[in-house]
C-alpha cells in the first residue's frame, strides 16, 4: 500500500505514455469521495483535456439480463484488438452502491480481453445516486481517452435511467436482445428501443437461429415504425452469436458505417457538443446543491423548518424562501 | 381593471370567508411570473396556512384523451355538491404554456359545475416547466381549502410526468379508463395503472356495456398482479357512466371507504408528510438554480466557459468548477 501518492505531472504524464497502474489510480482518485482526492483528479483532467485524440468512438452496449452483455463486449473487444484498437470498457450500474458492482465487478467474465495489453476494463464506479456514478464514467472516460484507448465501451444494466446517461456520453448505441422473446418479456424498458442505433439479437446459435431471425423481422419492423433521428442513421437489426463468435464482424461493419455516417455528416461533433452541455449542466446542479446542502446555515435552519413543514404548521414555499434567504445572507 | 391590488389582509380574510374573486386574484399572484406578485402570494399561504381545515380530501383524475374526464368529474363533482360538499377542481397540464391551456381552458365543458356557487373551477398554470406547473397547482391547493373548498380534484392529461407530480399532492389516485381497449391503446404510459387506488372504467352505457365489463375483468386481473401499496388498500375496478350518471355514486362510496381506511391507518397523514417534504425539496432545487443562474457573476463566467466546454477545449467538470467557485465568491 503506498501512502504517498504521486504528484500530478507523474498523473498526467503517465496516462499520456499509456501507463496502466497510473490510469487506474487516477480512475480511483474520480471515484473518491475526498474533496482533496476529487480536487486532484480535477487537475489531472484539466491537463489531459487539452489535448485529446479525436478520433475515439464511444459506444454504448445494453440489454436485458441474460442477453449476453459480458460474452459480447469479449467477443467484439477481442475482434477490435487483433485490427489494432485500443478498447476500454467502463460501465454504469446504479446498483454498485449496495451490490458492490452487479457488472464488470468480475473480470473473469471478459477472461480474454482483461488478459490482453490492448484493452482496459474497469468496474462501475459506485454512488449513492446514479447522476454521480454517471458523472464518474464520463471522466474516467476522459482518463482512458488520453491514454489512448481509443474504442470506448459503455455498458449499462438496463433499468432505463442508466441508459439514458450512457447515451449522453457515447456515440452509438447498441441493444443486444434475446432470440425470440418481446419487449416486455425481455424486461426492456419502454423508449430503449427507440435509442438504439443498432439492435443486435444475440445467441443466434444452435436451435436458437429460427427464433432469432424471427426476433430479428420483429424488431426491424418495429424500427421502420419509429420517428427518424437526428443523425439522419436508420437503425439497423443485425444478429450474432458472441458465444460462438459468428456475426461480431459484421456487426462492427456497420458500427464502422454508423461511424462514418456520423462523422461525415456532423452528427459525431453535433452530438458531443450538445452532450457537453448537458455534462456541464449537470454537474453544476450536482455541485450548486452540495454547495447549498453542506451549507452550515442551511442546515440548521432546514433542521427547524422541516419539521414545521411536515407537520403542515408552515408551507413548503414559505419555509423554502426563508432558507434562500439564510443562504444567501450566510454566504 | 383595477390598478391597485387588495392588501395582504384584504385577501386572508377575504379568502377565509370564501370570496370567489378574492379567491381567483390570489391564485393569479400565485402563477404570476413578477417578483412582487410571488412575494404577497406566498405572505397570503404563509398567514393561511397557519389555520388549514385538516377535513380536506385530495383526488387526482387521470385517463387518456377520450376517456371523458371532464364529464366524469362534472358528474362526480355535482354528486359531491348534492351531499353538501364543496368542490375544487384544479389541473396540471404541463402543455398549457403552449396551448393557453387544453384542459379546463374551456369552463363550458363543466357547465353545471362551474354554474354552482359550491364549486370553483381553474384551469391549469401555464409555465415553462412541468415543475413549476405543478409548484403553482399545489400552491392553489393551499388557497382553496383555505376557502372552504373540502374536496379538491386534481386532474392531469395522462402524459405520464404530471401524473407523478399530482400522485405527490394527492390523497387518493383515480384512473379513467375507456372500455375495451388495453393500456397501450389507451394511450396509459407504464406505470399509471400501478399507480391507482382506483380505476373506473367510464362510458360503460348502450352496447358498450359488456366490453366495459371485460375491461374491469382485465383490469381487476392486472392490480392483482402489483404489489401491495403503503396505504394497505387493494385497487378496485369500478364501472360508470358519467354521461348517463349511472355508477356515479357507487364510485363515490368506494372513494369515500378509501378515505375513512387511509385516516384510520395514518396513511393520510403520513402520506401528507412525505409529499410535505418532496415538495420542500422540489421548492427549495427550483429557488436555489434562480439564484444561480440568475446571478451576474454566475451568467457572465459561464457564457465565456461554455463555449469552451462545447468546443471540447476544457472539460465539463473543469468549467463547473470555475463557475461555482465565482458564484461562492461573488455571493
Amino acid at each position: 500500500m503506498r501512502r504517498t501518492l504521486p504528484d500530478i505531472e507523474t498523473f498526467v504524464q503517465g496516462i499520456r505514455s499509456a501507463d496502466r497502474a497510473l490510469l487506474g489510480q487516477a480512475i480511483t482518485l474520480v471515484e473518491s469521495t475526498r474533496e482533496d482526492r476529487q480536487v486532484m483528479a480535477r487537475n489531472i483532467i484539466a491537463q489531459l483535456h487539452a489535448d485529446l485524440p479525436d478520433n475515439t468512438f464511444r459506444i454504448a452496449v445494453t440489454g436485458a439480463p441474460g442477453a449476453g452483455k459480458s460474452t459480447f463486449i469479449e467477443a467484439l473487444g477481442m475482434h477490435l484488438v487483433a485490427q489494432g484498437k485500443r478498447v476500454a470498457v467502463l460501465a454504469i450500474d446504479p446498483s454498485s452502491a449496495m451490490s458492490g458492482g452487479s457488472i464488470l465487478g468480475d473480470k473473469t467474465r471478459m477472461e480474454q480481453l482483461s488478459a490482453t495489453e490492448m484493452a482496459f476494463i474497469r468496474p462501475s464506479p459506485s454512488g449513492d445516486s446514479l447522476g454521480g456514478v454517471a458523472r464518474k464514467t464520463r471522466e474516467a472516460m476522459v482518463l482512458v481517452e488520453a491514454a489512448g484507448f481509443d474504442t470506448v465501451i459503455v455498458e449499462t444494466v438496463g433499468v432505463g435511467q442508466s441508459e439514458i446517461a450512457a447515451q449522453r456520453m457515447t456515440d452509438l448505441f447498441l441493444l443486444l436482445l434475446l432470440p425470440g422473446a418481446g419487449d416486455e418479456l425481455q424486461g426492456i424498458k419502454r423508449g430503449i428501443v427507440e435509442m438504439a442505433d443498432l439492435l443486435v439479437v444475440n445467441k443466434s446459435d444452435g436451435d436458437r437461429v429460427k427464433l432469432a431471425n424471427q426476433a430479428r423481422a420483429h424488431y426491424l419492423n418495429a424500427t421502420h415504425l419509429l420517428p427518424p433521428k437526428p443523425s439522419g442513421w436508420l437503425p439497423e437489426v443485425l444478429a450474432c452469436s458472441a458465444l460462438e463468435n459468428t456475426g461480431i464482424e459484421a456487426v462492427w461493419q456497420r458500427m464502422e458505417a454508423y461511424q462514418a455516417h456520423i462523422r461525415a455528416n456532423g452528427w459525431l461533433l453535433e452530438n458531443r457538443r450538445q452532450q457537453a452541455r448537458y455534462w456541464l449542466e449537470d454537474t453544476l446542479d450536482a455541485g450548486l446543491k452540495d454547495l447549498f446542502y453542506q451549507h452550515p446555515e442551511v442546515k440548521s435552519r432546514l433542521a427547524a423548518l422541516e419539521p414545521e413543514v411536515l407537520s403542515g404548521k408552515i408551507s413548503a414555499i414559505d419555509a423554502a424562501m426563508q432558507v434562500l434567504a439564510a443562504f444567501r445572507k450566510g454566504m
